[in-house]
């Protein structure tokens, strides 16, 4: 007797990945490389976007900024003249805290992927529930801003995990704070080690550079084997 | 015929609001005034109640901290000899992003009420969920800090509209850093007009002794008819 067995969908995350897999393709068959940006409120997200989206040689960026309400991020980066598409969280209460799959599919027909190589998806700042939630992503980046103190890793270390790169911001203001930027080194190594930093500050530039080139890479990467 | 109307509890929120009530009587009984504490990751919190736990004149002050994972907060109150309570949401994958009523319930056997009159809940670190569920808590109260930007209020405004005080935290970077208080007072006023909000540095003790009375008076306030 022929037998079939087929394993259901167990939970919410399960139906998340199964949506992301989908964009995935999609994403793969624009030949669009996609970036998850997350971080914990006020960390700089959209001042590092505004450093590096039209300042990367021979890449056509678009961004997705996801909000909990309003379209303060999508307005600051409008003066950059690339692609900008905003998402809201908020139809319920008050709102969700993250990005998931299905707000992204939702998204996926108002983005200009054939015009675009590289889609940067600003999510919720927080840093629990977005690491959570795969979108259909190729890499996931954070930002960790100094003035966040030293302990963040330890806290939320599934972020932290789950990321390709963390951005340390705002190391202009090292000289004004109580911080040990090797303490802060070290516990990032303790939940993920080996994962690639770059210290930078948004507002004196330094850093920018390494973090443009880091984008460069990513988006002249070859399609990973899913 | 004697008819009785049953009006069923609708959704999870409705749910948390019964058993936040349950948690609001258990701690009348005890005569605790509760506040519930939020912020971003990093604002400040801990270093906001390390300043006043132990200086509040006649009142004895009990914290119940929540976090994803750990008990890096609790650890640094230890020194301070009062009561701290830890509490993880970390049992699922990447753990709940805010407390929630029956997390409360599920510690207030743990916590010594007939010994304090003040109990801090330390929520998680998120401006998001937190502000969605109530906790049984007399007071709600946040902490910005300056370095997380002036459009916060707007971003996240129903953690700001719940608070009846808005503590505006790392002051003493003020000079560091390109920031417009009166722009941020301006956002705040936009989506909770009139809140009260106390400027104040965890780390130069400007604008503490405001926060130290504010709870003073709140631990002294009488009880509110429910």
């Amino acid at each position: 007797m022929h037998r079939t067995k087929v394993t259901v969908v167990e939970d919410a995350l399960d139906a998340n990945n199964t949506i992301a897999t989908a964009n995935r393709a999609d994403f793969d068959r624009a030949a669009v490389k996609v970036v998850n940006f997350m971080s914990a409120p006020g960390a700089g997200k959209t001042a590092l976007l505004e450093q590096v989206v039209r300042e990367l040689p021979g890449v056509r960026v678009g961004v997705l900024e996801g909000d909990v309400q309003g379209s303060l991020d999508a307005d600051r980066l409008a003066h950059l003249h690339v692609p900008v598409t905003q998402l809201n969280t908020d139809p319920s209460f008050g709102g969700e805290c993250h990005l998931d799959a299905n707000m992204v599919r939702s998204a996926i027909p108002s983005l200009p992927l054939r015009d675009i190589d590289l889609l940067i998806v600003e999510n919720v700042g927080n840093l629990v529930c977005p690491a959570e939630f795969k979108i259909g992503e190729d890499a996931r980046v954070m930002v960790c801003s100094v003035t966040e103190g030293e302990d963040k890793p330890l806290k939320y270390p599934l972020m932290f995990r789950t990321c390709e790169l963390v951005l340390i911001n705002k190391i202009d203001l090292l000289a004004h704070i109580e911080f040990d930027l090797e303490r802060l080194l070290y516990n990032i190594d303790q939940v993920h080690p080996d994962v690639e930093t770059i210290s930078c500050s948004a507002r004196t530039g330094e850093g920018v550079g390494a973090w443009r080139e880091w984008l460069s890479l990513l988006a002249s990467r070859e399609e990973a084997v899913a």
